[in-house]
């Protein structure tokens, strides 16, 4: 087991309260792992809204095809919904079979649950192109049924890793109508990607009454400004998969019209936050950095400016050297492709202005700028005076850490 | 000094056949280096063509702008051309003082061979942000001209490298009209980009009669296939230049009509060679990586997803750990967001057959792979099967050498 993370959150994994109509279990199935939790079922509630938002890789995995597949047929309202997760296998690149895998999975949920297969969520996570040991999970299909429990998100949290060094949780409240409702979610991921033994899952949970297509679609737009907003090495996983359910069960009203905000920026606050942590576990991280660009001509060519920033090797292993090298931002601005004129580029780190005008800052002071990096946590903060665009993207540094976690074993 | 690349040509630097029409001189200015030679200038006689090719980085050094400007304009047949290149400072991101360096600098070059300052064309390579100190190198041109040799371009070649553990240099020869032409070129860069101290810069003689036009066309078209084709980290340096001039002075008619193609084929060897030795003194670079991609809607497509391969850390990082883990290049084939089709899918290492039909190849034999990843040059072909379109790229891999050489120190 690798050790945790120098970025993981001081408090560990947090309290996550009950969220009524969802009951989780998991299970050490032994998929790939031994001794290990690596299989998790969630029970959802009939009524239930459920919302997902997906990788776009073109080589996706079956349990992905799955999931986009039966999120757009209609749903039974008298049957409630279930999502297994296992960990140790992606079950992408498996041909035919990867999709008479997950049926077979499916139908055996839907059998034990009394419900649908197409009430049935799948994701798998872990090493892509080898089959699935289909029956080391059907096999415990009974024995989870039987586990579930309203307080096993944690447990649930748990089996989903895998070269993940700790679990991620977050929870937040929101008033509806004066009354409280709760989101808690949980995640999985080290490395934004990492396809052969990473993948980033989140399921998140409320049990305030939220309409279908209202939490899809607030799903989708919070996905760009969170967990679309992070990067740790650029490669997109085959298996991405975030899922969203609302019970309903909360003793508040549904959420609409003057209540959306106030529950959006809840939302907002766990999927934040969850993104974050798994910035936080990213392969190698000995940095947690905020890329804020501003003065774009869009928002969206400030998120391109961002990521390239947050993606470029030689800002990454910078940060990692502790350097405020900061040509490696001009560089990584250039090379973005969006509109940028040169002298109108500002660049700080943090609070210690780097660049204006065109060229080094005439209050840039070397020492300064070298002890600012020497902190955990580093802002690059860039303003392409141009116009109103702005985006913030979060990344971890490029370590050794990274190379020897990716390179130093044979698979 | 580092030790040479493991990857580095056995031969060394060739022996590089004079250009008629081209002296060379080189010099220890102190630019930034101590003890070694930094500056360099060529003498181009009047009436030779020039083409140039450069960054499309937004935030591009001012030599590069001037070039860009210089070659827009109409050069006087009556004088020659001159080309000054200093290593140790990239005079990129200087505000408004790297123009007027710039200016200098072209004035006094011009001023000493009697040329006008449009015809003198600039580089350089190194640090980004720091003023040039023009002076270190204006009060050495006077030497440079009275050094300039025919046979100097072995010198020119050394004293442009920055982080690069070789020199770079090739030659080819072609026929035209039954007369023998020469081609002879050097490059430095250390990583296609490495902005901090390293920077892709290329120059291509010939003694072949080239109309301008033709030259600066066949130049980009071959980009594209050549320097263009290569990646070391994916970050783009605000100052890559490449330039070819022909001074046609051999005893040859002009390269046109039936000889066009053995021209072309002869200047695309000597681009080729000079590319692959950028790749093969890539930063930290145990390993030559060839991405062959077939079978993909277009040429352009097959591109962008040689490019997701070559450029995936995840691949790289593989290749460093000689570990034949293909899934790796199914999620950078899957993210890189052109058509493809998971069952049409057919990867080989090498030799070895890898993937066919959406799964592993019933033929896969793991250690047969991992054998042939031991080898220094790898190919990773992989084919589509969506239609007629292919590219190479090349790159080498990503080790904990690269992690050293950007991240291990401060600047």
């Amino acid at each position: 087991m690798p050790a945790i993370s120098p970025l993981a959150p001081p408090g560990g994994f947090p309290d996550l309260p009950v969220i009524d109509g969802v009951r989780f279990a998991a299970v050490a199935a032994g998929v790939r792992y031994t001794d290990r939790l690596d299989v998790m079922l969630a029970e959802i509630a009939p009524g239930s809204a459920i919302a997902g938002v997906f990788t776009q890789s073109a080589t996706r995995a079956a349990p992905v095809l799955w999931c986009q597949d039966a999120l757009a047929k209609p749903r039974d309202p008298a049957h409630g919904t279930a999502i297994l997760v296992n960990a140790g296998n992606a079950n992408a690149f498996t041909g035919r079979s990867g999709m008479t895998d997950v049926e077979a999975i499916a139908a055996a949920v839907g059998e034990r649950l009394q419900i649908p297969p197409h009430h049935v969520f799948l994701a798998s996570t872990g090493v892509i192109g080898e089959p699935l040991p289909r029956r080391r999970i059907t096999d415990r299909i009974d024995g989870l049924a039987g586990a579930l429990a309203p307080d096993g998100a944690a447990q649930a949290a748990q089996a989903i890793l895998t070269t993940d060094t700790f679990a991620k949780g977050a929870t937040a409240t929101a008033l509806i109508g004066g009354k409280p409702v709760t989101i808690a979610g949980f995640a999985k991921g080290s490395g934004m990607i990492a396809p052969d033994m990473a993948t980033m899952l989140a399921y998140i949970f409320t049990d305030a009454r939220v309409a279908p297509d209202v939490l899809q679609a607030m799903l989708a737009d919070l996905t760009d400004r969170t967990f679309n907003a992070i990067t740790v090495d650029s490669d997109t996983s085959t298996s991405d998969t975030l899922m969203s359910v609302a019970t309903g069960r909360a003793d508040a009203p549904p959420v609409e019209g003057a209540a959306l905000p106030g529950f959006r920026s809840a939302l907002h606050a766990v999927m934040l936050d969850l993104a974050h942590q798994l910035v936080r576990d990213g392969e190698g991280a000995t940095k947690f950095v905020t890329v804020s660009v501003s003065g774009a001509v869009t928002d969206g060519s400030a998120r391109v400016v961002a990521k390239a920033i947050a993606n470029s090797p030689l800002v990454k292993t910078a940060i990692a050297g502790e350097d405020p090298n900061w040509g490696r931002v001009v560089m990584a601005i250039g090379k973005a492709g969006e509109p940028a004129d040169r002298d109108r580029i500002a660049i700080r780190f943090g609070t210690v202005p780097v660049a204006v005008n065109g060229w080094a800052s005439p209050d840039y002071d070397e020492a300064q700028a070298a002890a600012y990096m020497k902190n955990p946590e580093i802002e690059i903060a860039v303003d392409l005076g141009m116009g109103e665009g702005h985006a913030h993207v979060w990344t971890c540094d490029l370590t050794h850490g990274y190379i020897s976690i990716n390179a130093d074993y044979r698979s």
